[in-house]
């Protein structure tokens, strides 16, 4: 089997993780890595021997050896990265969100199409052991048709205002993941969106005009009825739980564990927190979801997980932005109009 | 320590429960039991030991031997009930709803006001070893300040049809407890209220003008969110569990089971499902109610569960109500100002 | 149904467990209470509406009225009590352990046997919803051919050095009832024990003679090994586990709690302890034994719990104290002799 | 800091992981890997970037470059192969058992000490992050002095007959982990072991000489009693938990599963198996004592895992394995006496 040849554009936290899963892999090779601040990063690409650092991503798009491209710079990079890679050939991974700008996302999406390339979007939590098995349950038809699809979705410590500031509020940033994973669990489209915010966390989240507390509620096609509740903080570290309550059961994922300890004793019985944060409860998503990509761009198959994945989740993220600040409830057809009006 | 004399109006379900659990108690004895089918009950009266049965409760209300009445017969004789004992001077133990017309409740409550009795409701669940618990270290502070309380309340089956045409609906026949349990484990009063709600269960309920599934949002004064999701039908038994989600941590009170037995195997690990329904989960929960008013009846003390917790838990299912028929966000506000017109 | 009369030997924790659990029963009521300090008693035996208390457990053996016996008194009483019951042709439930010398215990067990009354042995623990569970589930086949049976068997705090004194020794007093839960869980009865010893807890203990901590392995005649671990004292309550594991599983029965609340905080996730002793952890499995004795009353069933139950119980616990003190695996056989050789 | 560069002799199952822990590793490279069959390896090499396949051992102890060596070949090579390494100077890491004779293993452990050169075992266990931070509980003295120490541990399925052959024996080959993790939890030295075993399993393992089934009793020279509960297949999966109970609390490892998901439905409450065996169960243990051993090697640290603790786990699989035999308690001491005596 030949290896893919695969360029990484931005070499932050997310990027290296991706450049250390290819590591040794059978079916792909890491030949060079962009960023901003090349000098940062030489001595850790030496450590993984990727032969290329370029300060210039568009090295990596123009390199006709590199068969696909990990999109992992910020998200202001994002689309235009993808229009150019999509245009030079290359398969494309790129993380989430696409972009703060739905209309944007949708011309990357089709740009994407256009050219025939595979796009694929960073949603790693569909490939965590647990929510897939989850998944795999519901579409087996275990619970029966889904009733209630409920996500708890908590980061242990909120981000600085910078990232806050450029970050397109709480439901873009955050709660997009959960968006997602309420379509995958729940295998039903949004149709409206009820959301209840708050700020609890940090005044200085409230003085940027975000929140970083919320409860809300989707309805979907089906009639099943979503509910998403969202903190910035979380004394116990990262709590990432869900449940597919239906006519025949309910499936339930809980949070994971860095050890099983429990320890009894006069007090009471304890044990340590849960994962800190996604860096741990998710690492095993970030190689699945790459294998997934690599399988897909090898097999000339779909991506797991699609540009109109992506463009349907933003849209339920806008749709809550607006339920919370209008108070009242938002249909995604809404949203959707005003896109087509807009593009 | 003298026993207080106790007179029952109901023999159905509950008040059979109420009477068991006196039974020997140190601190009551039933010395009259009311039903309106007498013929019905005289054997299981006679087991027990209950010297009096009586078609008519007004015996009850004119025994001037008897201290206290526990009023479980059907909702819409509640309030006449209560009227009469407060004129009598009994202390008052009512199960919930107390009546399906605010306007009544609040009449009823003002009766034994004015009269100077002790009225206890029937919101068993707030005396669950596991929610007083959880209650307990809410107020003590150990969860910091409630930012998302979250309950899960479901039925194992749906009542059948004529009840449901009685109810007053799933909020107030149902969702009650759950708004009694978010005031009292949040400890903060709710300001406003949006339902959302569906027929996934059994279109029958639809048929009556009911839903058997929704997802409520309560706003409280506090700035803290609630979410309640219910429905009439869980294939595994009865669910009900809660999360009060802080700035300092999680009081999380989960589900309870009959054995604690648990089988693996080579197709997987298994265990016995939950307890069934009230009954079982909430045994322990009614003779501690009942401990807790006969406590306050000797000691002069206030009732743990008073009127004005029955009235408040009723204006928010009427919020509710009309928030799922209206589709939009009700203020607790509208619904006072109206009964204090009608009033 | 007549209810069937009884009397109770002996007024002490647990013979007004099961005095409190007759109340009001559909089964049974209680006309006679025994109890060296009947004066003690009295306000507790009025307030339970019991109609007599003597001194004299003879006057229970006497009174013709009187269907079955509770012996509920020291150990040193059971065997004479036994046997004027057995004449009296009264049914007996008798606490265990029977008596401290296997030899009486034979003797008292065939007094009943000669005179065909029923004897039914307090091994409260078989009729624990868990345990019970546990054991149909391995009859059932589910675990296939048991290979290993382990119990952990830990109290929260040793007794005084007087009761120590007139116990019998740790593995009569304390281990009898998992050698019985062995049996019983098995299905197969033991061969031969290894016990090792040592005193951890309390060196009193030690000055007595007896021990606080032991760890007792049995070998079964299905060829199944089984292993008990005991402590007179669990720093976090009272630990009540067991594991059946066989050829197709493991069927494992877990500790009980007063509550389910799990409080998540920065500095770990915590609940409470388990129960703390077995009134609380068992209070159900006397209720369900003594349903259990008084349905094989009526119907004229054999016992749930058999004097043979009994004996074998007791010659494991001679075998385990011989090969604790001797070093050496002891075989039942051993024991079986010299009582035979003895009688 | 510069690459430490290592050899791996041996590419079975276990020295592939090792290799594969080494890729992109900040502290090492691997520059040979040696193997009986090196044809059968040179793609996998290759595929990891490892410089050199040979078929001879030796090559790697001859090698200049090379700081240190793995070895992860079969048992019998073990001895030989350290005792070269220590001459030419290489840290070692070797697999465990370190031979099937306690002779062998105390010549080669003082081959290291003579040479001055580290030799750390394979007792991977140690460094999963459960084991090690219930071993580290323990040390903090949160358990208090310990009581007993319970470790079960259960294989999915047994080896085929020519392993068993070869493998010295269950105690040897299997419960040898178990020893060391009772001394690594208990922290006191194993004075006394008594075995109990049988053929439950498979009778062609009892045709061979060898037992699938056993419980093993330890003392102490704290006094405290070890108990460890062996079987050759639990239908379920790998089967390993432990637990220290002392004098203030009990610290317990419990199984880990490959997901969080629980599924209940109208039969019960269900979830997967398990991990299937200690390629799942302990990935992270192997990369964690990999670190380990290099850390040490760089800093001229002692080792984590020393020749002592392979001599002292060996003797007692040694006194299990004769205590089984002659059906009676063996001391260690014994074995130490003989071992002596023969050297």
């Amino acid at each position: 089997m030949k290896k893919l040849t695969v360029g990484i554009a931005g070499a932050g936290r997310i990027g290296r993780i991706h450049a250390e899963n290819l590591l040794g892999h059978a079916g792909a090779r890491v030949k060079t890595v962009a960023d901003l601040a090349p000098d940062r990063i030489r001595a850790w690409a030496s450590g993984l021997s990727i032969p290329n650092v370029t300060a210039d991503a568009g090295d990596i798009v123009a390199d006709p050896e590199i068969d696909a491209i990990l999109i992992c710079s910020p998200t202001d990079t994002h689309t235009a990265l993808i229009e150019q890679a999509a245009r030079a050939g290359k398969a494309i991974f790129c993380e989430k969100p696409v972009s703060l700008d739905i209309g944007q996302t949708r011309q990357a999406v089709a740009a994407a199409e256009r050219n025939g390339v595979l796009l694929q979007i960073g949603f790693n939590r569909r490939f965590d052991p647990s929510f897939s098995r989850a998944r795999a349950l519901v579409q087996a038809g275990e619970a029966g048709e889904p009733h209630i699809v409920s996500i708890t979705s908590r980061d242990p410590a909120p981000p600085p205002s910078d990232y806050i500031r450029v970050s397109g509020g709480m439901f873009l940033d955050m709660t997009i993941h959960d968006f997602d994973m309420a379509r995958f669990l729940c295998g039903s489209e949004v149709e409206a969106v009820h959301a209840e915010g708050a700020v609890l966390v940090d005044p200085a989240i409230g003085g940027l005009g975000d929140i970083d507390t919320a409860v809300t509620t989707l309805r979907f096609a089906s009639g099943a009825i979503g509910v998403i509740n969202n903190s910035r903080r979380a004394a116990y570290g990262f709590d990432q739980r869900a449940e597919v309550f239906g006519s025949k059961g309910s499936v339930a994922v809980r949070n994971e564990w860095p050890n099983t300890v429990e320890f009894s004793a006069g007090d009471g019985v304890r044990r340590d927190k849960p994962h800190y944060f996604f860096l741990e409860r998710y690492s095993e998503s970030y190689r699945l979801e790459l294998d997934s990509f690599l399988d897909a761009v090898r097999n000339g198959m779909p991506a797991a997980v699609t540009g109109d994945d992506a463009l349907r989740a933003e849209r339920i993220a806008a749709a809550a932005k607006r339920s919370f600040a209008e108070r009242r409830t938002v249909a995604i057809a809404e949203i959707e109009t005003e896109i087509w009006q807009a593009g």
